[in-house]
This record gives C-alpha cells, structure tokens and sequence, in this order.
C-alpha cells in the first residue's frame, strides 16, 4: 500500500495547489449526476488520472477503468483507484483486445476513450454491447482520425481534442513548458545562446518555439507550409530550409506530428555536433532506428541520453529519450494543461448523463469549455 | 504634382524595403488576367492602396478607384494614381452614394470593396447594374456582416477578413508593432515598468498585449469571455474585472469591438492618473463623449492629446486621439501587414478572373494565402 | 514668438507626463540654492534642456547659457530660454571658441559642461577667470577623458557620466528604445523574423540587442572582449566573428565607440542587401566615407536614407542617417531616460553650491543619484 | 564503488556537453604547472567539484581536499575523489577545525578556499603553517567579508567572487534558470500568469525576475535602495511597498542577502495563499523560525513543501526548501554558471603558482577572466 500512498500524496499536493478538480468533485457529489449509470473509462493510469477519477467517482453511478497502455501503468494509481472502490482492467497478461472486452463486459451506457481503442473494439467485437451505449468521449487527435473513418457511428462521440482550451492552452503552453527543463536535466546544457531549430509550427510546436526564446536560445524554424511559415517569421524565428537550419544548430527538436521529419541523409550532412529531441506524437519524427543502424559508433552517455556518431571523427547526434516524446517520457512540467482538459472530459460526462445525443460526431461546446475556464480562474486565484 | 512626387517616393521606398507588391507587378504585366474587363475598386486612398493599384493595372483592364472615405483621401495618391491612368472617383462635395453610383455606372465586372459599401450602393440603388457583376472581394469585418445580412447575394463574393494571414499576422503583428511607439511619440512617456491595462483579448488584444510586454510593461488583461481570459492567464497576464484593473493601471487600451468597453462610471471610480487609448474598431469603445459631456475641466496639451478632469483635484484623464483608433489616426508601424492583405486582394482578383463563381459567400482559397506566404517570405529574403 | 510657444507647449507636455524637473523647480524655488551666484552652462539647446533651464532659473543666480553646437540649437529653445531671462550665447556668426570667451566672461562660479569643451576653453585661453571658478559638472564620457588628460585641475569637476544611473538606465533603456521604431519608420521594415547583427556588447549594445529581440528580431552580436562576448551568449545571443555575422544579417547596427567598427572591406564580402545603422557615439563607426567613396552607385530613397552598391548587380547596402547616431538625428524615444541625467546635474550644481569641492575629478555621489531616483520613482507613479 | 561510478557518469556527461574542464586539463597535463607544490582545497564535495579535481591534478602537485560542509558531502565524489589519489579529509565524526587542522598539516603552498574558514583556521590555531603559505584563493562574499576583516594579511588572497564573470554570468544567469522549474516540480504550479514578488534587486535578483518574466510570470521588485528600485522599474518592474506587493503575489522570492527580509508581522497582513520561497544567501531571509513559531497549523505537503496558517481559516502560507536556497536543496538548474566559476579558481591557482604575489587582497585580473571566457565560448561551439 505504500505506492498507493505515494500516489494519493501526489492528487492531493496537486489539488492543493491548483484546485480544479476538487471544486468540481464538490459539484457532483451534490448533484450526483451518474447515479444508476455505469461508465467506462479507457486512460492512461497515471496520477492525473487518478485525480480526475477520485472526483468522477463522487458523483454516483459504477465506474470501469481499463488500462490504456500497461507501459503507461503507474502501479500505486491502480493500488489507490481500487481503495477508492473502482474496478480497473490491467494487467501485463492480457493484451489490449482482452483488457478491452472485460471493460466492455460491464454494459457501460457512457464511454470515455483515448485514441478510439475501446470504442474500436466495442464496434468490431463486440456488437452485443452497442445498444447500450448512449454517448461517448474521444480526447485524442488519433481517436478522431479514427472515428472520421467510420462510415456510422450507432451513437453520439463528443470530441473533445478540437476544444478552443486544447488549441490555446494544453497545445501551446502544456510541452514547451516542460521539455527544456528536461534537456538541461539531461545534459547539463545551458540553454541561452544556444541555436535550436524547431521542426514543424503548428500549436505545439509554436509553445515550443516560444518556451526556448523565454530561456534564452535563438531559434530558427522550419515548417514546409507556406502559411505557418510566414506566421513564424513574424512571430519572430528565422526560417530557413531544413537542411540549412540543421547545419547551424546546437539543438532540433521535432514537433512535426509526420515520421522521419528527420532522415539519416540530413543528419550525414550536420557539420557540427547536434542534440535530437522529438516532442511531437509518435516515436518516428526522427529516424532513431536508421541513426542506429548506420552509427558507426553508439555510447550510452546516461539514462535517456546516448551519442552516435555517422562516420570516424565526425559530429556526435545525441539522442535524447530514444526518441519518444520527452516530456512524456520524464512525466516534465506542470500538470495544469492536462487537468484542464480532464475536467472538460468529467464536464463532457456530465453533460452526456443529462441529456440525449444524436449518433456521430459532435465538437465539445464552448459552454462546457468556458465552465472549465471559469473554474480553472478561480482554482489559479484569478476568477 | 509635389504631392503625388512625394507619394511615389513614398511607395518606392517600401517596395524596395518589401518587394512583395512589385513581384505580383511583374507577373501581372505578363500574364495581364483583367484584359479586357473593368474592375472597380472603393478604398481608403493612401499610399499603401496606391502601391497595390499601381501593381493592379500593370495587368490590363480599366480600373475605377472609389475614395472610400473623404478624411482618409490623401490629396498626392489621388494625383499619382490619375497620372497612372486610373480613373479616381473621389471630392468633398460628393456624397458617399454619389461616388458610388459614378464608380458603379462604368459597369464592372469586378468589385473589391471595404465595408460593403459600394457593394451595397449596387444592390439597393443600381440594379441596372448588378447583372455585369460576375464577383466581388470584401475585405473588412464590417463588410461580412452585411454581406451576411443580405437574403440573396446575386453574385460570388470572396471574404478576405476570414484568413488565416489577417487573424494571425495582420491582427497580432499589425496594430500593436505600432501603436507602443505612438504613445511615446505624443507623451513622452516611456512604456517600461508602466501598468498596463488591454480590454479585450481577441487577436488584435493578443497582440497589442504581447507587443506591451516586449516593451518593459506591466500588462494586465480585462476579458469578458472566460476561455479567451483564461488564454490571456496562461499568456502571461492577471486578469483582473474590469473596475480593479482600472484602479490599478497608468495606461488602459481598448481592443473590445464593442461600443463603451470604457464607461464614464467606471471613469469615475478611478484613483490615479490614467491614460485612454482605443485600437479597436469603433471611435466608442472608450466613452469619450460621455467623457466630455461630464468632464469639469479639459485641457488640449497637443495635437492628439487632451485631459480631462472629473472633479476638482481629481485624477487627470488623458485621452489620446480622441478615441479613435491611434494607430490609423497616427498612420503607425510598418505597412507589411496591411501589404499581405492587400496581395491578398489582387491575387484573388486574379482568381476571380479567371473562372466563375457561384452566387454567395466563399472565404478565400487557402491556396491563395499560401502564394502570398511565399512572396512574402521572399520579399523578406526568407524565401 | 510662435517657435518658441511651441517648445514651451512641449516642455509642459513632458512635464505632464514625467513631473520630474517640476519637482525640483518647486524646491528650488523654494530654497534658493544659487541666489547672487554665476552659472555657466554649455549645453546642447534642445527641448529637454529647456525643460532643466526652466527649474534650474527658479533657484535663483545668474544663468549664462552657451549653445554647445550650431547643428543642434533649436531656435524655439533660444527664444524660451531669453524670454525668461536667461542669458543665451549661440549664433552661426561665432565660432565656439568666441561663444566659450563670450560665456566665461560673466564670471561664472559653477559651470556645466559637455566634451569639456567650454572648460578647455577657460583653462587654455581664458586665465584670469579661473580663480573664481568654484566647481564644474561634466557629464559626457568624451569630457570625462579630456579633463583626465590634463595635469592639474585648479578646481574639483564633479563626473556625472559614470553614474550607476546612467549606465543602467540611459544606456540600457534609453537608445535602444527609440531606435528600432526609426528603422520602421524610415524603411517601413516590420523587425519581427529579421536577422540582426549589433556589433559592440557595452550597455548601449546590450540595451540596443535587449530591445531588438523585444521585438521579434533574431539578433547576434559581435564583441571584441571575450569577457563582455561570453555575457552576451549566456544572455540569449549567438557571438559569430564579424565577417560571419555579417553575412547572414538583414541589418547590422554599431554601438561600438570605436571608428570603423564596419569597413568597407567587410562590406564588399557581404552576399545579400544589409541595412546599416549607427547607435554609438562617433559617426566613423560604419565606414560611410570609404563606402561612398567605393561605390559603383548611390541612390537617395528618401530623407536619411541612401542605398549603395559596391559592384554592379551586387547586394544594396542602405545606410540611414549618413552613418550618424540615427536615435539622435531623429530625436527619438522617451525624454526620460535623458531627463534622469539632467536632473542629476541639477542636484549636483546644487550640492556644489553648497559646500567647498576640492581640485580634482570625482565621482557624483551615490546619495545624488539615489534622490533623483527617489523623485524619478514618484513622477513615474511608483514612490 | 557504485556510488563513485555514478559520480563518475556525471562527471563525463557534463564534460560532453560542455568540455570546458576537459581543455583546462589537457593544457595542465602538458605545462605541469602545480609540479612539486602541495595545494589544499576547501570545497563543497559536489559532482562539479570532482569536475574540476580531475583536472587538477593532471598538472601535478599533492592535493588535499577538505570537506566544506558534511551536510553538502557527496559519499560517491569522495570516492571518486580517492581513487584518484587526492588526500580526502571528511568525516562527520570530525568538526570543522579538525578537518582544517588535518588539512593544514600538509603544509600547503597554495589554498583554495570558500567563506575563509580554512584560512581563518590557519590564522588562527595554525600559526606555524603560516609562512609556507605563498598564495590563496576565495571564492566567496562571505569569505572576501571575513578576509577584509582582518587587519594585516600575511600572503595574498586572490578575490574571485568580485569578477565580471561572478556577476554578469553566474549571478544572473545560475540562480534564476534552476529555480522556476524546481517549484513546478514541487507544487506543480504553471507559472504563466501568477503574480511573483522578487525581495531584492541585486544582480542574483535581476536574474530570477527576468526568468520568471520570460516563463510569464507577472513580476514585481521590493528593493530598499531606491537606485536599484528605479534600475528594476526601468527594467519592466512595478516597484510597489514591500506590504503592498506581498498582499497581491501568489509567490514571494527572497533575494536580499538579509536576515528576515519578509516577517511574520508581513506574513499576517497577508490576504491570500501565499508561496514563500528563498533564492539568496542565508536561511533566514524568510523568518521561517518565527512562522513556524506563530502557526496555529503546519502541514508537511511533500518532501521541502510544509504549509502553514497564522489563523484559522486564515491564508495558506507554503514555505518550499524550509527557507534554504531552494535552488541549492534541489541542485537545480545547468552547472556550466558554477564551472566557470571553478574553471577561474584553476586558472588562478595556475597563476598563483607562476609567480609571488605580495600580501594583501587583490581581485582577480581580468585577463584570466577573459581566459576563462575564450575557453567557455570555445566549449558552447561559439568560439
């Protein structure tokens, strides 16, 4: 149980400090708004998570939480979660499709989904459990793509990824924040003066840009469409070529959401030595595994950190967290963004429990978004 | 013909300094698209619309120039574009309808307006006329709201406020580049360390707000919306209500769109010496007429510049420009972005002649944004 | 009369805005710190001048004023000044020595000086009017050195150039403040995204670059000294040598102190168009002379603005305002920064009228500077 | 041996990125400057103090390092230290004056030292050791205090707390950059937009304002001096009371190298949550004695986070670190500021041991400064 303990430390210093969640608690164990009501839950079991169910839980009804990913499983959450007396599907044993099926197996009426996973198995194996399910949730970019490619949905999906705060706030003040921390962390590396190049300059990447301007780097960026590109310039980045920008930087960062915007035939053009960093979605943006394959050498310089270099006595590529998401893989920066976007998500459930929603998909509104903001102002003491 | 000399210059020496008016010049001049057709323009006769028409008719066709506005006609652009060969409808002793309907009775084809005013003149007084028309470009806020209100639009108009190049370069890196400098220039004061309150947080607020900061001030943010506040929040300023920042501030600017952003009751709650600036739409978003209607004393210190006092002893009120947009009324900060919006215009007058729009309004073509990113970023030397 | 009711209107705005000098008007009318004494100023007769005048004569004592160069006597000063009594010296038909003779004929018991100009004058041609010479002010570090060459100085001068005021206030926020928007107002460039050199890191360099990134500007600088260079890496700015750096900037500004800080050799290297601007103390930092000289061609685009080629087809290098300290030639920026400076030869002449300096250079005291900055905080609004 | 491993892995990685100590001890390999001479280093046995040793002692000499600080003793650095042959003398069963006696028994040359206490030790109780002493170094304000104190020196002390790079670099760029993150880590608060009080404006305290500016913070100064205050205005500061400026922060640094420069009296005044923070010298900038004395309620939150409440129902006042510099408790933030630092402790006792300094303090000369500064702009690629 201590683990347990650990992790329920962690809500509650969290909740302390930026009270969002609680106030929201407060609110449903009032008004109860899940009683009688059983809903499944498909996320990432880490201590936000955990945060946002301890509230979810206070408003009634039977809750299901199935382990979106078991490398993502933080093993004192699933310990805390299920003293607060909430059945959690996880488990190394099973695989994604089983883990799925047992949640299913609760005839949920509401479903909340990362990536479209469960609600992808609920429509492909399990036909039974359809006509129970009255709303659902997708908070993911990918779930959405995935959902857009079914031709119809047999209940209403509220998107939530394409929420004004995501754009405005998780996008662009959420990764910047937190990822150059995680380089100085890393490597010891002052990041003023320092010439970083961002690759790609959509929300993401424009927090990005930003957060290593404020700390005092001078950044370049490279982005292919024209528009972005002039946005950048005037936000204040020079922006040249790809392979122009990565000549003369000490620093790339990929932010670009496409696979190799890094290839193994720039990095043999870098003249200098030149640290990588991808902080967009997949694990690809740089191509980790064709550096790896022609490293003529590979030094494993610490945790997260290992030095290739392409050819005898030239630069070293230093890669930093494999090339996952570096922020994710340190867990970096404040948890604010995210739990705003948690409690749109409780909000979103709320909202679904009261009334009736037509079949497809439907935006998140804006009235749901401005509650969010109103109680995010007044947790930051500015409402 | 000293005046229209002067306006030359004026127009060669930004286009040397951003070429980006004279790269369409020589492309139009080879591919000439208004062979043959009439196109009428109404707008704001200043240097930087004599810049774009002279680049215009460099691509065939007649062009009539309605002055969209007496008070901003600038006597030497009138004369520089009459010894180009255009046709200028404009004079004191018309009115706004007379223009008009003299722009109208030469028959276009084409019609770019501002504010859908001659567009509007079309449709109510001239119907003679209005089956020539085979499309149209607005450029302004105002203009699409009318537009909107209207049951049936006989021919295509394309909506040119509605890009992505207006919402985020023209509205963030336009007004608030120039505006800071305007406030020095008449006050002397310098911005560093001043308390500074922005009303309204839409993209021309995000700008004027972050362009203060830049400057060494103190910036605090008044919104009603609550996502646009809590935007504001995680940018980087309190937000306070409105009656506490105005407590607190040396200097508030109005970027609200709405009439009366600043009442004279709050005006009166008022503790300390404030300076009133508008950049917003209107010539209403502060009170200025209340103002002066309640004022006990008012004291003109310069062109631009009077104070006011509310009661004997009291804080002093300085309002600046009248309340009326300062950055327009001071013709400040570099005219690249009103540049890119009007490239804008004539690419899209290149498209409309190119193929038949179908009744109703259509935003412009992403495609077109992109090609004025291009030459822009060229005409930046970061092609 | 109508000049000088214009700088009179111009003195109170400045006063309106940042009361400083009318603070100290009111206690010196008060106190009377230099009835029945002599003082001689040499100065340049600008607006700001005028505004220190005005309070200064309010102590008391007679007030010769020389004009210190023909170029910068603004006529409207002259006549305020004389209208309120005040003795001036100026005219285009003297040379300066004839003006120093003509002012240190009034037998001046206090004098205030700028280059050490007038006080070189005394000392070398003028005698018999040593003796009752009590004390004198310099405030430029051109004076400064001057006075250090000389052996043995009959009386004390108070050195009012290297106040921490100064080095923190008028060199960092003074310059730097009122350049950049010159450059847009002269070119119509928007900074954001543009590449810009700074070649010299003292304050003045480091407040030119500060503002420049404030902007948006992408911003390297060149510094001889390692010492200041490795300041301005760590704060935020890659140190390229010069013929690097100026091959990839847009625009090359010197703040150096040194002549020919840009050579021409420099400048026939450079591959693409540069704007050239000088912010440092000669106007010999960008070799101007060499340039014209080398030039296959020069075009005047417009009032302190001439673009020159070095060869045919080759990049256009535009220099603004001849090569000299472009914020001075257009009088740009806050007059505070500049107002601190006057305020503390204000106290200091007081504190000399006090008391009995003994020969030789000293330093203004540090309690000096700390009462102008007690009176700058409360005519800001922050005491 | 494991731990040493560790130290030795942290070691290398900041030697990888920034080889500055790699360079020195390549050039001291080779020129042996320390050959047949025995140095004693009083230090912090920290990662970055086995960075410098290793260096060291490749130019030769015996080396006798003693612990500064049990409580700052790295168990895995004295490892490393001792399989590296340096003589350690540590121990927490010995005080201090038995490690300095043990220390000064080598009979040093040369002694490097931090807050003079080794030095002080041998003036003191060691006066045999005395006159084998050529030459020392101090690192510390505290130590350059206590050496100014002491009426006759009878060897010279090199002062290298007083250089350009100490205050210009480390000052303002070493605090400031590790601090932020470390109270999002603790508290998991996002700074944007919270409103920061900073207790102090010296150079340290114009570092942490300007980082918690850039990571949007809303920043206000307390300052006594009313230079500095006018200094931190001009620098973008609202400059309130020390009372006014606490009712309003939602954080409140301490930067003031005074004792109790926020109180329990301020602490009660306050009006809403309020977190306290130290970032200077002492431990009782904040007096934490007297809060914890006064509180009705104090809860431990996490490991350096206790939260306390003056009254029921009263503000929550958080102190982070117990009051100790909260960036030394977290040994936050990149190390090249603090190597610098080091590298001019080694190229000072390089310089010590080429010649014969008279007795007395003398500051470090600015060409080893600028030394330091060539190899630092070398070992960030900006050489």
């Amino acid at each position: 149980m201590e683990r347990s303990t650990e992790a329920a430390a962690d809500v509650d210093r969290i909740n302390t400090f930026f009270p969002l969640m609680p106030q929201l608690g407060m609110r449903w164990a009032r008004t109860r708004p899940w009683e009688d009501l059983t809903i499944a839950v498909n996320a990432h079991l880490t201590t936000l998570t955990a945060a946002l169910l301890r509230e979810l839980t206070l408003g009634g009804g039977s809750w299901v939480v199935c382990a979106a990913n078991v490398h993502t499983t933080d093993a004192g959450v699933v310990e805390l979660l299920r003293a607060q007396g909430i059945e959690v599907v996880h488990g190394r044993d099973r695989d994604n499709h089983d883990r799925h099926l047992a949640t299913i197996a609760h005839g949920p009426e509401f479903v909340a989904d990362v990536g479209f996973e469960l609600l992808g198995t609920l429509l492909s194996r399990s036909p039974d459990h359809i006509a129970s399910v009255k709303g659902a949730v997708e908070i993911t970019r990918t779930g959405i793509n995935r959902l857009r490619a079914i031709r119809e949905l047999p209940f209403g999906v509220v998107n939530i990824n394409d929420s004004e705060l995501k754009y405005n706030v998780e996008n662009r003040h959420g990764v910047g924040e937190g990822l150059w921390p995680c380089l100085t962390d890393i490597t010891g590396m002052h990041l003023s003066g320092r010439r970083v190049l961002i690759v790609g300059y959509g929300p993401v990447g424009q927090g990005v840009a930003s957060y290593a301007r404020a700390r005092g780097a001078s950044v370049e960026v490279v982005e292919i469409d024209p528009i972005r590109r002039l946005v950048a310039n005037y936000d204040g980045f020079p922006t040249p070529s790809a392979d122009e920008g990565l000549r003369r930087a000490d620093i790339a960062v990929t932010v670009s959401g496409v696979p190799h915007a890094i290839t193994v035939k720039q990095l043999r053009a870098v003249g200098s030595d030149l640290l990588l960093v991808n902080a967009g979605h997949g694990a690809d943006e740089i191509d980790v595994t064709g550096l790896r394959a022609a490293a003529v050498r590979g030094d494993q310089l610490g945790p997260h950190c290992v030095r290739y270099q392409l050819r005898d006595k030239g630069p070293w590529l230093t890669v930093l967290g494999g090339g996952n998401p570096l922020n994710i893989v340190l867990n970096a920066g404040s948890p604010e963004p995210v739990l705003l976007h948690f409690a749109l998500l409780g909000l979103t459930l709320e909202w679904l429990a009261k009334g009736s929603l037509p079949p497809g998909e439907v935006i998140v509104p804006r009235e749901l978004q401005a509650e969010v903001a109103r109680l995010a102002l007044s947790a930051r003491g500015h409402g």
